[in-house]
């Protein structure tokens, strides 16, 4: 119960938070978590005064780039581009202060949302706005661009971005194929002559949860084209044109894509990336942990804080709890404040979290739960850390 | 943040919660921290392994013939006496389990609410019940009648509770004043000669809070009399009828008990047994904490848990969480687990509160957080007691 380390240094707190989605931003959750350690330190003689490390986090989902944003203290940048049915959008992405890092969130371009005000078109819908951004992304001398691809209108195979990077995707008579999936299986090979060396040199990584592969019963179209609006008669074609597109990519790269874990993500949008791009698919959760540097924050640590907006059972299928306690050594506690805590003492201790806090005061509704998240963090996480700090 | 003893012993962790009105017990809830706890330390090595002390605690009102009750694991005993009106009622008492120490909730034989079903009737209510049901108590061999006064219906100076006893309260004639404080402006004299010897030979401890003298304008009709249906003139009545009673005392005891603090608690019932009993008047939390054994429970102890519906700025009025505190040494953590949290951060520290925690999971209605409360109370401590003994 006890820690020598502890006598002789000033304890080391890491503060990891998801965003509470509906309330606060992973930027806001960080800064009321770190405001809750110093207020629980008050009182505390110098030397035991923590020191405090707070990092917004993201899962590679929704919210992944503003996480990251605040992580590195940066305003979003903007870049002209289209949406999935090819309209003009201007869309954000990030840079890492010491620019090489940069990242975009796909659905910025190709996003679901952004096209619902028509009938779906998963045929025509298209990843280009995407390579767009990527392009923009790109000509800011970064060496790295990571990918977040949830949420698309798309199930190209990611045809469209490889275009708008210089790729030429030529039918039988060496025309250039028209946007969208529905095209592909007209797909005779592919040209990079003109593909953007930028393109071609930096490295990227796309974040991914899912094992989908490319093509059949499991692949992009089968399993996630019905969600873009694709009828049953649309998810065979767009299939066809994925099974076309895998072979002139086998032909051309000597890579299969058909079947590789995750290229039937959005739309199949990795798939292209891999063959022709050198695209590295990972764990959203691990990805975003690598670019800000944490398992190295976390090695030496005496008690890490997260949280999310509700922690239950799926809290611990690649989400930010779970990889930040996978990320944390053992015999550091790992503590959790949450909007809501859904998950059992028993499902909390096999997964390896010390101890989980709703911010909830008593009887409160939702309403009152969401608009005092802020303070209520704050507050919850001050009560735990005292718990903590005073011994 | 470490404490060599720990290293060495396993830690005592000391169990005091109040009941959660309307939700649960003290026994209850006692019981849930207590498995709480020992879910808590799953998984530990076996020094590691937490000693666990439960006691159902109380500050003296409502609520704490019952936490007694738990304390000493034993059941009420009853005995038929009657109510402020006279109407036959029986009424719990306990014995601890030694025999040496009855507990008597005056409210069991005068309380408001059993003779609510009626008209008030402040001048002829009386203590007379308490008195057969202390007798009662006395009867069984006990050296200690620990009373206490709380939710009467009387302002009749404990004149019955006397009577009842054997002490004959006589007007000029000779002749016994009928019951209720209506008729003590015509006491003139107090015969103790067939007052019960073992009555006398017992000590008289009565729990009480409030510093209101039995007469004038903070005595016991005047500030306590219109709630239980005492007009205006009632109220003069009544406290001329008290300052007799008072004077009466002092003339047989040569004790003055018309402004001592206190004696003006519930209808002036301590003023007559403080002058004719030798009772002690003592703060109610004070009180069971000696009557349980807590100060020197507390002295050898690592992590007291205690709790209570709502704790908020009144919490830290000698109630419970303010009583456990006071009585735990000041480097010992108190950790408190309650339904609802109403104190500010600043002020459970000011409080010397370690950490306080609702037992809401997230959003909850006051129905829902009542209907869990035994279960959520375990999972609370549960979580709050793995980031004691986790580390």
């Amino acid at each position: 119960m006890s820690n020598d380390v502890r006598r002789t240094t000033r304890p080391r707190v890491v503060v990891v938070p998801d965003s509470f989605k509906g309330s606060a931003s992973a930027r806001d959750v960080a800064a009321a978590m770190a405001e809750g350690v110093r207020a629980a330190a008050h009182g505390l003689a110098p030397e035991q005064q923590p020191v405090v490390h707070a990092l917004p986090f993201a899962d590679g989902g929704e919210g992944t780039l503003d996480a990251l944003l605040g992580a590195w203290d940066v305003t979003a940048r903007e870049a002209e581009t289209t949406d999935a049915l090819g309209r003009p959008v201007v869309a954000r992405w990030g840079l890492s202060p010491d620019g090489t890092t940069a990242v975009v969130e796909a659905a910025e371009a190709n996003g679901l949302p952004q096209v619902s005000d028509v009938p779906l078109q998963p045929l025509e819908a298209s990843t280009r706005g995407v390579g767009v951004l990527a392009r923009a992304a790109i000509e800011s001398g970064c060496t790295e661009v990571l990918l977040c691809i949830g949420g698309s209108a798309t199930t190209d195979g990611g045809a469209g971005l490889l275009s708008a990077l210089g790729v030429r995707l030529l039918d039988a008579d060496g025309v250039e194929l028209p946007d969208g999936g529905g095209s592909l299986h007209r797909l005779d090979r592919v040209d990079t002559d003109g593909l953007d060396p930028r393109a071609a040199a930096v490295r990227w990584r796309i974040a991914c949860d899912v094992t989908n592969p490319l093509v059949g019963e499991r692949g992009a179209a089968a399993v996630f084209g019905p969600q873009k609006g694709a009828t049953p008669d649309d998810v065979t074609a767009l299939d066809t044109g994925l099974r076309r597109l895998a072979e002139v990519l086998h032909a051309h790269t000597g890579m299969d894509v058909a079947t590789a874990p995750g290229t039937g993500a959005a739309g199949g949008m990795p798939a292209g990336m891999c063959a022709l791009l050198g695209a590295e698919i990972s764990p959203g959760g691990e990805l975003v942990a690598d670019t800000l540097g944490l398992p190295a924050l976390l090695e030496d640590v005496d008690v890490v804080l997260t949280g999310e907006g509700r922690i239950d059972s799926q809290s611990f299928g690649g989400k930010v709890v779970d990889t930040v306690r996978r990320l944390t050594p053992a015999h550091v506690p790992v503590l959790v404040v949450a909007g809501s805590v859904g998950a059992s003492d028993t499902e909390l201790a096999e997964a390896g979290i010390t101890g989980a806090f709703s911010i909830a005061n008593g009887a409160e509704d939702l309403d009152q739960l969401r608009t005092g998240a802020v303070a209520a963090i704050t507050r919850t996480t001050t009560q735990v850390m005292r718990v903590v700090l005073h011994r």
